[in-house]
């Protein structure tokens, strides 16, 4: 399938959805719209990713397009109206168009209007199914190994590990499924539920349906983590993942050098004493020992000091570790084979 | 204000809501709807609480209402048919209705037209404001002392040992605030948040919203926990209030002889091990030791055994504990003032 990304005034650094996309997602990208690096190319920045043109504008897309997917994520989750002309011209082309805000476009008048008129769909990644329950409590009875990564803050890359995890499996052959819980990865996968924007009552039982499912066709279940057990404002959400999920294995990711929530005035506890935070938290409902770590070196330039940081970070929480971007999951498959 | 509480066939033990009302709401309770104990009066089976008529239906009740309260809360919220006259009778009547169902009144076409028609009003305690956020992580920054119930599981008596807290320092002069959490509590506290229905993402921010609130007027805000922490299906929102609050004091509240959770084939941790748990989760957000706690002993008969209990649960969390409906709340009061 062809989609065009719009990720206007933010491409690379901080249009993190239309990055995963053009990484992971099966989709063909034709064209990435930000009109601020119009005529440069996706590999000028990002050369590890396919490659696409960067144009201007939605008119600036010659090439026949299936979707249009919104890649940036503003803080609130807000429709820029600056995006509206690029969004009625695709569907103007009768160009399906996804989105993961928090404003629905299925509930804009125009944009429902110009769908129905050119026959094209409004996708919104970040409403929940109506029909989610509480949880039952039976993902521990599912005959597939679930791993669920879980992080020491927001941001750290947990969607990109279990991504990366994912991906690996597959290439070893191993039947594996990836249950997404946020918006890029439902971008990325085409399925999923926004556990963030559940019924508070309902986020373990809409982790444990997509479990249960996953598990019905697929020997191993990695399942995308969300937010932190310490985080002041998320920590419900990554909870109800962890104890809606009941993984055989939990797989720690951190950023090298994060020391403080992100966004918030709060310290991080050290980095040693998480393993045994979501392992006591999960005990009581499902015995799911932190087997593995991940860790994100992005900001790290030399390899050789990428490397040292994955290993002091093995040690500190006395599993192996890998940085699944830089170096691969080698090691983390090992323990969750 | 004048209310009818709705409790049919299930007044008193099956009827949590319309006790809880009773017990301690402001109202003045003219008559229970109850078709299977009508001719009875609620003094026969409860008689510690304020007296009133059980009758068959709303045409039943000559006394002057303000209002109809849904006092029941069937599994999965729905609203049962066989209410529905004496709903209709009710607003025929110009007489508000309030309810705390998943089933919203308000979007139900008949009540929304006979509320329009005679006046009444329609409040859906459970529907939550629409302008909710993520916590902005500022609850630890009020000046009230701030108190927060949390459980070894579900339906152990947390609301009702907040209640009994906040009506006690009240008797005692305390300037206290009491912030409702859940529909009972709302229905009796007159507003509140239902934190269990709020999108996942808010849930701390909704209980931050109402402590920093309830912060500015008062010395102690007493806040209404939920589930347990090792709930497999609600301990995401246990945790949200408890971060989302960030209390000065926890209290543990338990129910003598509980040792699975209630609808899960899961047995309870040891008592012993909760404070350490709550404590060990809070910490890294706000310093909140478990510092009293509070047994239900209603399946005890005798006084002496329920003292014996309430004894050895103080014991085993190695803090004062209490039975707040049996012995009342002295113990845990000194130690939060």
């Amino acid at each position: 399938m062809k989609v065009a990304l719009l990720a206007h005034e933010k491409f690379p650094d901080d249009a993190k959805t239309a990055v995963g996309v053009l990484r992971y997602a099966d989709y063909d990208v034709v064209a990435v719209l930000d009109r601020t690096n119009a005529g440069t190319r996706v590999n000028d920045s990002l050369p590890d990713v396919q490659d696409a043109p960067v144009v201007a504008s939605m008119d600036d897309v010659e090439a026949d397009v299936d979707a249009l997917v919104i890649g940036v994520a503003p803080i609130g989750g807000g429709f820029e109206e600056s995006w509206r002309p690029d969004v009625r011209a695709a569907l103007e082309r009768g160009c399906d168009v996804y989105a993961g805000l928090h404003y629905f476009l299925a509930e804009d008048e125009e944009f429902a209007g110009l769908a129905d008129e050119h026959g094209a769909e409004l996708w919104d990644v970040r409403k929940p199914p109506e029909d989610l329950g509480v949880s039952d409590g039976v993902a521990a009875d599912v005959d597939a190994t679930v791993v669920t990564t879980v992080g020491t803050d927001c941001n750290v890359g947990k969607m990109t590990a279990t991504r990366e995890l994912y991906e690996a499996a597959q290439e070893r052959g191993m039947d594996a499924a990836f249950v997404a819980t946020g918006q890029t990865g439902i971008l990325i996968e085409g399925s999923g539920i926004p556990v963030d924007r559940v019924i508070s009552d309902f986020t373990a039982g809409a982790v444990e349906r997509m479990v249960v499912e996953a598990a019905e066709d697929h020997d191993y279940v990695l399942v995308e983590g969300q937010g932190s057990i310490v985080h002041p404002a998320y920590s419900g959400v990554t909870v109800g993942i962890v104890h809606g999920s009941m993984p055989d294995y939990q797989v720690l990711c951190h950023e090298v050098g994060r020391d403080s929530v992100h966004g918030y005035d709060q310290a991080l506890p050290p980095v040693d004493s998480f393993p045994e935070r979501y392992e006591t938290f999960a005990e009581p409902v499902s015995d799911s020992p932190v087997a593995a770590g991940m860790l994100n070196t992005r900001s790290v330039d030399d390899d050789a000091d990428a490397e040292d940081a994955v290993a002091e970070f093995s040690d500190s929480i006395g599993v192996p570790a890998d940085d699944p971007v830089r170096f691969g999951t080698d090691d983390v498959l090992e323990v969750i084979m």
